[in-house]
C-alpha cells in the first residue's frame, strides 16, 4: 500500500502517522519528494482499513498494490480449489451443471424435474424454498415444506441439492442441504456471511445487483475469515440500463475471477438474462469463457411456474443445452 | 392492471386465465380488438404477482395502473404521517436534524458530540454500534458496548437515539433505541424487514445503493405489512459513474416520495456525498426540496474518526449548517 | 400501440385526440372500460412520436407493441442481411475477424500488422486515423496521413479497411475506406448518422457507453432511413460499476440483436474488456453466442503503442485466438 | 503525477522510460523502495497521456495528483469567470434564469413565451430549432426557420437567445445566437467542440447522460484549448436505474464543479427530472446549492407542445418558480 501525503504537511503529524503504522506491525519505506512524501507499507496490508487512512487530513490519496482479500486470493493459493458439494465436486476441472426450478412447488414437480435434469447430465439439483421477492404480497416459497421436498428429490435421484438461505436463524433447517446459496440481495448481509463462515457447509455466493467483483470477493472473504473455505462464486447478471434483458450477464467476470481467486466460478444465465431464448447461447459462452459450472432454471411447465417462468427451460430445451455444453467444453479457455 | 394478450391466442387458454383471475377475486373488463385482447383487472391489484402473469405464454405485456404498494401509498392516506421517535416527532411539518458520529467510539466522544449537536439544534442523536463494512478486517463497531454508550448519551442530553441494526437476532439489544436504522445494504434483507414489521419500533429505512424508489417503497411495505407503520424513508445517495463524490445524492427523491407516500422522508448528505465540504450545500438543498429531516455526521475530531472521517463535520461546521437550515426552512417547497 | 387514457377524461379531449390520430392515418380500436378508455392504433406506428402522445394531459400511459424501428427490424426482413465490405462479406453465415492496431502509427507498423493478421486469418484490417480522446492533449491520430497508410496496407495485403469517422465533413477523405466506423461517443451524433445515410458506404455502428440496444437500433435506423442499408452493429462494452474491466462486454446483446434485427452483429472484446488477457476468452464466447464477427486490436509492440496498448494482442496471441475461434465456430448458437 | 513501477523491473526499461519523460520536458523525482520504484513527475502533467503510460508493461499504476484539465481549472484562475451572453452576464454573482419552450414551434408561441418569461424575471430565452431525437421519425425542429423566429423574439423582448447546435457546418446560421448549446449527446463530439473552440461564441455545454464531471471538464477543455473561454457548464441529469424520473439530477455537481472550475454552472431541472411537478423544488434546491443559473422549460400550452410537454411549466407556474428563487437566492451556499 502506497500512502501519498499532502503538500507541505506538518512533521509532527507525519510522525504520528508513521508511529501508528509501525505500531500496527508494518514496515515502512518513506520517500520525500520535492512536493510530496510517499509512504510505502510493507507487510500484510489486506487487513488495513484503507478508508480510515484516506480520511486523515494529511493524506492526499492511498493506493493499494495488494488486493484487499487474502484467503480468496490466488496469489496465496495458486491451484484451483476443488469444492465438495455432497457427492459432487466443483472446480479444478470438475465442471458441474446445477439445474432445477426457480421454486419448489410440489413433490411431483420437483421429483420429475430432478429426474429429467439428471438424465440430461446435471450434477446437482437447484430449487428455491425461501424466495426473496420485491413485494411482500408475492409468493415467498414453501419454506420448510420446500426443503423437505428437495430432500425427497435428492433421495430419489442422488443429486446433491442447492437452495437459498435468507436468514442465519434458518440454518438448522438446512442440514440436509449440500450447497447453501446466498442470493444477490444478501451478498452484503455481513451478519449472515459471518454465521455461514462458522459452518463448514458449501456456500454458493451470488454477486449483488450493482456490486463489483472486488466486493464479491470481499464477501467471500467474510465467509472464509470464519474458517469456511467451501465457497463457490456466482455471476448472475448486474443491473444496467438495458431493458431487453432482465440483467446484463457479465461474462468477463469469469476470466477476471479466475485470475484473482482460486475459488470455483459458476454462471447463472437464467437470472442473468431473464429470457429462456437467451439461456443456451449464454450458457455455452460462459462455458467457453472458462466457467466451472452453470446454474440453469428448468421447469416441467414454464408458463405455469409460480415464479420466473419466463426464463425457465423445458426439460427438452435443457437436454439440448446440455449437449451443446459437451461440444464446447473441450475448447474452454482456462 | 392491464393485461395485453398476444396476437391470436387460443380461446381455452384465455378462459383458463380469466377463470384464475376471477377465482382470485378480481373483476374483469375484457376488450377484444382486431389483433389483441386486453383484460383490465378491477380490485386491489397491489397484491397481484405481476411477474407471474407476465410470464404466462399467452401474455404480451402487463401494465400496472395502480402502484404495487398500498400501506405506504399516499392515495389511501392523504395526510403526512407523523412518526414518533422517542420524545421527538418527524413528518407533517415536524422537521428534525439527526446528528452524531458515524461510529460510537468511547464515552467521552459520544457524550461531547451529543451535547454539541443538541446545542446547535439537533433533535436526535445518531451513532453506529454495528457497522456494515465491505471488508471483514475493517472496524465493525463496539456492538453492545456502543449501544450502552448511546443510552448514556441519551440520558445525558435527552436526545432520542438512532442506530443501525444488522440482524433480527440482535433486536433485544435495541430496547432503549428510539429509531432503528436499516442500512442501504440491508434494504432488501426481507427477513429482517419482516421481523421489524412485527415490532412497533420506529424504523429508518435507507435506500439501497442501486435501488429504485419503488423498491424502497416495497421494502417499507414489508415492514408495514406486519402492522408497523412507524417508518421513515431515507435518501442516502445512489451508486453512479461519478467519482468526485462517493455516491450521487438524488434530491428529486424527496418530492417524488412526498407525492407517492405519506411517510416522512429524510436525507443523508454525509453518506450521500462522502465529503465534508459538500454537506452544507446539499443539506440546505434537501431542506428546500421539502425533506422532513436530515441525518448529518458530526465528529469532535474528524481526521481521527475510526470510520468515515472524510465526510464528518466538526461541531462548529455543524452549527453553521444548522443556522443555514433555519434560514431556508420557511421557503421549503411542500 | 396502446394508449391508455386517464380516469374520467373529458369527452371533447378524447374526440380531439382520436381525430388527430385518424388524421395521421391510423385506424383506431377504442375500448371503454369502467375506469379507463384504451385506444389501440392500427397501422405503421414506428413513425409515431410516442413521447408526444404520452405528454398529453389526458393520457395515462402509452405502450408500444411494435418496435419503434422498421428498416432494421427482422419482422420485415426475415433473412440475415449480408453486407459487403470491399471484397469481403459479413452476415448470413459469413463470419469475419477484423484485426489491427488501435491507431495507425507509421507505414512499417500498419503493413506488418496487416500482413500478420492476414496470415492468421483476419478478413479485414482495422486502424484508427481519427481518434476520439477524452483529453484534447492526448494523441488524436495521424488523420489524412493515417488514411493514406491504411490504403497502402490494403494494397499490400488485399484486406478491406475499417476506420473511424468523427465528422461528416471528413467524408471525402474516406473514399478508399471499405467500412466506416462510427464510435461509441458518436452513436447519437444524429447529424453524422443522417449524412452517412446519404452515402452507400458500409457503416460499422458501435453501441454507446450507456446506451440501450433499442437506442442502438434507432441509430441504425437513422442511417437506413436515408436509404443506406449497409449497416453492421457492434457491441463494445458498456459502462458499469465494475473496475477490473474497462467496460462490461454485454454478450447477451448478440442473441438479442440477432432476434430483433437482420443486420450483422460484431463484438469488440478489446475495448469491451480493456485487457489483453481477457480478449481470447471473450472473443470465443462471443463467437459461440452467435456473433457474425469480431474486432480485435493487434499491435506488433503493445507496450509501446501510442494508445490502448494494454488491451492489444501481439500477432502471436492473435494467431492463437484465431485458431481458437475456428474450433468453436461450428458450435455457434444461431 | 506518480508512476508506480512493477516489482523487479529491468533497469534498461526504466532508463528508457525516464529518458522519454525527461525528453518530454518533465522533471523527475525517483524513489526506489524495497519492492517498487516510484517516479514523480514535476511540471505540467495536464498534457500527459496517462493511459499511454499506464499501458507500458513496466508500469503497475499511474496516479494523477493534478487534475487533467488546465484552462478550466480553478487552481490557475481563482476568481469566478463572468461570461457574456449578449446583453446579459452569468457567473461571479450574476445569476440568470434561462427560460423558454423545448422547441420553437411558431412566431406566436415563441414571442408570447418570451414576453411572459421576461415579465417573470428570466434573463435569457431558450428554444430549440435543431432537436436531437432518438428516433429519425420524430419531430426534429424547425431548423433555419426556428432560428429566425428566435431572432424575432429577441428583437421583440431584448432577451439574449440560447439554442442548440448539432453540427459545426451549421455555425453560419448561428450568428445572431448569443449562447450556443451543446447537448448531452454531443458532449463528447470532439470535432464539434474543437470547432466551437475556434469561435468566440458563448457555449453552454451540457453534461452527457452517463458522463463524469471530469469528462465534462475535459470537454470544456477542448473548447478552451482553442482559445474560447466563454464556456458555461450545465448539469441536466444523468441516467440511473430510477424510473419515476426521466434522469437523476445530480445537484452535488454544483458545489463540486464550483470547487474544481471557475466556469459558471447552471442546472436544468426540466430535463433533469422530466416532470413539471418536480421543477420548482429542484430549481430552488439548485439555487441554494450555489448554481449560477437555471434553464427552465416554459410553454404556453404544455399538453400540446410538440416535444417534452410533460416537463414544461406554464407561464403562471414559471412566475411562481421565479418568485421562489428570489426568496432563497440570498441564502445560496457559495
Amino acid at each position: 500500500m502506497i500512502i501519498l501525503l499532502k503538500d507541505k504537511v506538518n512533521e509532527n503529524q507525519v510522525k504520528n502517522l508513521t508511529n501508528w503504522l509501525e505500531g500496527n506491525g508494518f514496515g515502512l519505506h518513506i520517500s520525500k519528494g520535492q512536493n510530496h512524501t510517499i509512504i510505502g507499507l510493507i507487510g500484510d496490508t489486506s487487513r488495513v482499513d484503507m478508508d480510515l487512512i484516506a480520511s486523515l487530513d494529511i493524506v492526499e490519496t492511498v493506493k493499494r498494490i495488494q488486493e484487499p482479500f487474502k484467503s480468496a486470493n490466488r496469489k496465496f493459493h495458486e491451484d484451483d480449489s476443488i469444492v465438495d458439494c455432497g457427492n459432487a465436486k466443483i472446480g479444478g476441472g470438475h465442471f458441474q451443471i446445477i439445474a432445477g426450478p426457480c421454486s419448489v412447488e410440489n413433490r411431483e414437480q420437483i421429483i420429475s424435474v430432478a429426474q429429467a435434469v439428471k438424465a440430461s447430465g446435471a450434477g446437482m439439483l437447484r430449487g428455491g424454498a425461501f424466495k426473496p421477492r420485491t413485494s411482500p404480497y408475492a409468493f415467498q416459497g414453501l419454506h420448510e415444506k420446500g426443503l423437505e421436498l428437495l430432500s425427497e428429490a435428492k433421495k430419489a435421484t442422488g443429486l446433491p441439492i442447492v437452495t437459498e438461505i435468507m436468514e442465519a436463524a434458518h440454518l438448522p433447517l438446512f442440514e440436509d442441504v449440500d450447497v447453501i446459496q446466498v442470493g444477490a440481495r444478501n451478498m452484503q448481509n455481513f451478519e449472515l456471511l459471518k454465521e455461514l463462515g462458522q459452518t463448514r457447509k458449501t456456500i454458493l455466493l451470488k454477486r449483488g445487483l450493482a456490486n463489483t467483483l472486488e466486493e464479491l470477493l470481499m464477501s467471500a472473504e467474510y465467509i472464509m475469515a470464519g474458517g469456511n473455505n467451501n465457497v463457490i462464486l456466482c455471476e448472475r447478471g448486474i443491473r444496467t440500463f438495458e431493458t431487453y434483458t432482465r440483467n446484463t450477464l457479465d461474462l468477463s467476470a469469469v476470466p477476471v475471477l479466475r485470475r484473482l481467486t482460486h475459488l470455483p466460478v459458476v454462471v447463472d444465465p437464467s437470472h442473468g438474462t431473464g429470457h429462456a431464448y437467451l439461456v443456451k447461447s449464454m450458457a455455452m459462452a460462459a462455458t467457453v469463457a472458462g466457467a466451472d459450472g452453470l446454474i440453469i432454471e428448468v421447469h416441467n411447465d414454464p408458463p405455469h411456474a409460480l415464479c420466473d417462468g419466463k426464463q425457465s427451460l423445458t426439460p427438452e430445451q435443457f437436454d439440448e443445452l446440455a449437449k451443446g455444453i459437451q461440444n464446447v467444453l473441450p475448447f474452454a479457455v482456462r
